[in-house]
C-alpha cells in the first residue's frame, strides 16, 4: 500500500511516496520512502501540475499536505483546504487540497506544515506514543505544531505560537523583523532576524558565543511558555537555526532557569535532555507527517 | 438523577448537589442546584469529614472535584487523584479523589479548579459547543483551564498558563509576587500583586485609571499569547480582579493591539466583544464544572 505526502514550503515543495500498510500505526519503523522530488514553489498552476506529474505513476491510496499558511482548516467552511491570506504572491485564496482531491479522487489530508511535522514525530519519531507534544521550527520563520489530547490542534483558526510575545533582552536594540509584533518570537529569533541583527550570515557567526547565547535566551523563553501552556510530553526542536546544535544545551539550561523549578516533573528538570530533542525522523518529519495526514484522512472517510 | 460537585479552593470548599438526567449533554439549562454549602478549608481530615457529611443525605450517582493544585492527573500513576506539592500546609500528597471514591463507592472525577470551570462553561455556559476554549481566572492567583480537541488538556502534568512570562511595562518597578518567576502573569497581575504594587485594597483603587490600564495591559499580553498558542473559539475571563468590569473593554482593545491584525478572524477583531467574555454561569462555573467532571467520570467507567 502506497501513500503520498507533500511538505509545502514557500520556496520548495517536497513530494514523496512511501510504502506503508493498513496497520501503519503499529509499524516500528517510519514508512520507507520510495521516491521523492523537490519542486520549486512557483505560481500555483505550474507548481500543482509538476506535483501531479510526480505522483502520476503511483497508485497512492491517500495524499497528505502539510502547508505554509495561513490555511482554512474548518471542514464546515466553503474554503476548507485553501491557503488563505498569505503574502505569497499568487497563492492567496488558492484551493490546495481540493485541486489534488479532484485530480486524483483519493482522500487528501490537509494541515499546517508544523502540524504535519509534529504528527510525523508522534506517529514514528521522537514523540511516539505521546498524547501531547509540540514541534518547534526555528528557521526562516518560527512555527509550532501542536498535538494535544490525541489530535492536531486547530481551534478558531490554527495556533500561531511562533508569534508569542517575548521580553526583549536588556541591551538588544534590534528592532525585530515581524511587521505585526514589536517583540514576538519570530521577529526576534528567526534566522533572518539573527542575520539582520548581527549583519552576517548565520554560518559565519558560528564561533561568536554572544550570538548564540542571546538566541538561546529567546528560544528558551518561548519554550518555557510552551511548557507552561501546553504541558507537552515531548518537545521537538528543529529548523535551520537549530543546525547550530550547540543551541540545544543552552536552550535546555535556560528553559530550566526560566521555569525556576515551578514545573515539578523529571522531564522539566534532570531529564530535560530527553525532553527537548531534535526530530528522530531527521529532515523528514514534515513529509512523513504529510503522509500520515493522508492516512488519517483515509480513515476519516471510511468512518 | 442527582450528581455532586466540589470546587476545592485554598480557603473554602464549595459543595453542591444538582439535579440532572442521563441526557445532561442536551440540556439547555445548567443543572439545578438543590443544595450547596461552603466549608472552610481546614486540615484535610476534618474538611473531608464535613464535606462527606454534606453529601451524606444525597443519593448522588457521581462526584466531581475541581481542585487547587498541583494535582496528579495521570491515571496510570500510583498517586492519581492526589494533591501533590502544594505549599498549603497539611495538604501535600493527600489522596483527595480516593477518599471520596472509597467513602461513597461512586465514580469520582478529578481535575484542576480551572479545568472544571472551563468544562462547566463548555457544557452549559458561554463556550457551549466549542471544541477549544479557555477559562482564565485573575484573582488571588492566575489560572487557565484549557479545553481542546473536545477534552481537558493535561499533557505531562497540567497546564500552568497563569505563569507565562510577560514583558514588564516601562516604568513598572514592582518586583512581582511570584517566588518562581521574575516577570510572570501571576506575579505581576494577580489581585495581591495589584494591592502590593499600589499599597491599597483593590476596591479602594476603583477610580484610579492608571491602575486598571496597567492591569489591562498585562492581562491583554497574556490573552494575546493564549490566542496565538491555543487558537480558542471562546475566552472566558473571570476571577476577583475582573469584578472591576471596566477591565473587559480595556483588555479587548489591548489584546487586539497586541495581535496587530495578525490573527485574521472576526472573533479576534470586530467581534472581540463576543470573544472575550465573562462566564455565563455567574459564580458557578467551578462547581457546575465539577458536577460535569463527575458525570464524565461515570461515562468513563461505563465504557
Amino acid at each position: 500500500m502506497i501513500a503520498g505526502g507533500i511538505e509545502a514550503g514557500g520556496t520548495k515543495m517536497v513530494c514523496a511516496v512511501a510504502e506503508t500498510s493498513e496497520d501503519w500505526r503499529e509499524q516500528k519503523e517510519p514508512p520507507h520512502i520510495l521516491a521523492r522530488a523537490q519542486i520549486p514553489t512557483g505560481q500555483p498552476e505550474e507548481t500543482f501540475a509538476k506535483m501531479l506529474d510526480f505522483f502520476e505513476p503511483w497508485d497512492i491510496v491517500s495524499l497528505g499536505i502539510g502547508s505554509f499558511g495561513p490555511l482554512d482548516l474548518d471542514r464546515r467552511s466553503r474554503t476548507y483546504g485553501f491557503v488563505t491570506s498569505t503574502p505569497k504572491q499568487g497563492w492567496e485564496n488558492r484551493d490546495f487540497a481540493g485541486t489534488f482531491a479532484r485530480a486524483r479522487r483519493i482522500p487528501v489530508g490537509f494541515d499546517t506544515d508544523v502540524n504535519a511535522a509534529v504528527l510525523g514525530e508522534v506517529a514514528w519519531g521522537a514523540a511516539r506514543g505521546c498524547e501531547t507534544a509540540i514541534y518547534i521550527t526555528v528557521g526562516t520563520g518560527v512555527g509550532v505544531g501542536v498535538y494535544c489530547n490525541g489530535g492536531l490542534l486547530h481551534g478558531m483558526v490554527h495556533p500561531e505560537a511562533g508569534h508569542i510575545l517575548l521580553s526583549r533582552a536588556p541591551g538588544d536594540r534590534y528592532r525585530g523583523r515581524c511587521p505585526f509584533h514589536e517583540n514576538c518570537m519570530e521577529g526576534l529569533a528567526s534566522g533572518p532576524a539573527i542575520e539582520e541583527r548581527w549583519g552576517a550570515r548565520a554560518a559565519s557567526l558560528a564561533g561568536r558565543r554572544e550570538v548564540w547565547e542571546l538566541e538561546a535566551d529567546y528560544i528558551a523563553q518561548a519554550v518555557a511558555d510552551y511548557i507552561l501552556v501546553y504541558s507537552p510530553q515531548r518537545i521537538i526542536l528543529w529548523g535551520g537555526v537549530m543546525h547550530q546544535t550547540q543551541l540545544f544545551e543552552l536552550v535546555r539550561e535556560r528553559a530550566r532557569e526560566r521555569l525556576g523549578g515551578y514545573v515539578r516533573h523529571p522531564m522539566a528538570e534532570e531529564s530535560i535532555g530527553e525532553y527537548i530533542v531534535p526530530p528522530a525522523l531527521g529532515e523528514d518529519p514534515g513529509v512523513l507527517g504529510a503522509v500520515c495526514l493522508g492516512l488519517l484522512e483515509r480513515e476519516y472517510h471510511k468512518k
